[in-house]
């Protein structure tokens, strides 16, 4: 007898639990996907007992999202190979920076299943002067097998306490994201799924190169009109730029929560925003290190790394004058221009074309 | 010697004054144009001296824009039938609910010239049970001219004081769009066209009604995920209004200031969604009329009615159920339904089809 495909979230961080919890909830109503949730963890001990341990003991993950139930049909395994071995799907929501490493490994353990499909929940994708490329690339390359992705306007503490978010599933092939689709949509989570999965990927990583310029707005103390111009001539960008280095780019992922709604947020609050707006108000003198220090505690943003590499890529393809919200960010981050340039930028006598 | 086209500004209020100022920077500087920009004031005595005087001789609306001062080529003049005559392009930014009488005296007086050209700022649309038309349609037919519409992320005393905008043009005839781009743009107020007229009066008009799902948010305590998704929601409810009810469309005014832009800012802050976070907060038991006295000393909001008229054109043409944002909005504002019912309405077990 045929038995439901087993889920695996690989990754344990706060937006992997809060996943996992969701997709735990989903997997019993479904006669394709087996009850069991299995979420790999990289172990650690905390607070004197192994992680992997707690989440089955506890049923809390109390390192990464403290204060939150999970569902006892969450198994944490913290065995990577016997993960792959024992699911048929996967959920990849690590850090950015450990996917290439971590899809490597995965493929050296040569025990994927045949059938076997992937998401990438990461939010970034790669970014150097020669390579501009989707995660869910690296992993259909390396583990031959299909991979979608999923991307929106998501705080996992606040998906995790079931405040009412939307998500977007991009895709190659519609049944694998009607499968998808029944994983991850709960009355809480409401999934809207696109064709194309680089859209998706590219709006999740470059948003937060925006979100460092409408920071820049803030601390200049300007005001909504200009804020809402910077935002949307950030969204022109992004979009112009996933349509330059991908060829799946479909125009409806922009309506999306993947789209508009994650770039509102991503502008309106967080630490990128806040910590550029007290870049702009000291006028670029006082380092992002000393920022990160003060505001985050020594945690990396996000932002300014995406807005570095994103000029080089520009500058590697002689883009540079077309995407003049990125270069001017990256202009005022990291090359000592005013923050004023931001606008004095857009601020010309010339008229748009049309 | 052909001489250029003098421009007249229909209206004296906040937004017609601040328009009026970066029109007149912009006569000057094109043959196209004569350098007087006259401006139609609607008498009225303020501070002892006719409006019109105190426009001409101080140079400064001192009434709805204090403290900015005018360029000395524009022309307050208080008799709508000379303004006419003597005018060759009509901006039309009046309060919405004068512009079809103001048109009705227009015409009336037989005086308008043959290819002067109309654009309309006002930013509302007609919506009643049977009908649904812009202001651009009544100025074509009552008038006999082509006539543009602008709108945009657009808050008038900040555009007045130069600080950084955006605005959209929507057109039908590409000639017209070059020549109003020219008479609008400035450094600080820069001017992108799109085909379609109706789209950018749509967004400008219906914004509002979405402001107030928003402030509903704020008022329930929900956080930036569910704030952004009802936005998300929002801005595709409002494209998809204006394609039911009008056949000139264009995706790409999505992207403009008249779109994305413009929701953003109204979502963000302002008086709509100040209001309805204070309805909200107490469980909308305060009546309306209530917040309008302590929050606006007496204003009326736009969003409130906009909800209300939107509501009615949904169910004269049976079309509640693709519009539940819109629908579950009236029904909070209006009828009583419970502030949480907001979410309660797209938190279902359904998929969402696709």
């Amino acid at each position: 007898m045929a038995t439901g495909k087993k889920v695996c979230v690989v990754g344990c961080g706060n937006w992997g639990s809060a996943v996992a919890k969701l997709v735990a909830e989903n997997t019993p109503r479904y006669p394709e996907f087996d009850d069991t949730v299995i979420i790999y963890v990289l172990e650690e001990v905390f607070e004197g007992r192994n992680l992997s341990e707690i989440i089955n003991t506890d049923h809390e993950n109390k390192k990464y999202l403290p204060g939150i139930k999970l569902p006892h049909n969450i198994l944490a395994v913290p065995d990577l190979k016997q993960c792959i071995q024992d699911s048929d799907i996967f959920i990849i929501v690590i850090p950015h920076q450990f996917v290439n490493s971590t899809v490597a490994k995965i493929k050296s353990f040569n025990v994927m299943k045949p059938g076997s499909l992937a998401i990438n929940l990461v939010k970034g994708i790669e970014l150097t002067e020669k390579v501009v490329n989707c995660f869910t690339d690296t992993i259909e390359k390396e583990l031959g097998i299909p991979c979608l992705a999923l991307s929106g306007a998501n705080v996992a503490k606040n998906v995790a306490m079931e405040e009412f978010s939307e998500a977007t599933i991009g895709y190659k092939n519609k049944e694998h994201a009607v499968l998808f689709q029944r994983l991850f949509d709960r009355p809480y989570f409401k999934i809207n799924c696109v064709p194309g999965v680089s859209a998706v990927q590219v709006f999740g990583a470059i948003k937060n190169a925006v979100a460092i310029a409408a920071g820049f707005c803030d601390g200049l103390g300007l005001g909504s009109n200009t804020k809402a111009a910077i935002m949307r001539i950030g969204l022109n960008e992004i979009y112009r730029f996933a349509c330059k280095f991908f060829k799946d780019i479909n125009t409806d992922v922009v309506f999306e929560s993947a789209g508009v709604a994650d770039l509102i947020t991503t502008c309106i609050g967080g630490r990128n925003v806040r910590c550029a707006a007290e870049f702009a108000k000291h006028g670029g003198k006082k380092s992002w290190h000393d920022i990160e220090n003060e505001m985050l505690g020594g945690q990396k943003l996000q932002g300014t790394s995406t807005c570095e590499e994103v000029y080089k890529v520009l500058v590697a393809h002689n883009m540079e004058n077309d995407f003049p919200l990125f270069v001017v960010t990256y202009n005022i981050a990291f090359q000592g221009a005013e923050p004023a340039e931001l606008i004095r930028k857009f601020s010309n006598e010339t008229l748009n074309p049309f």
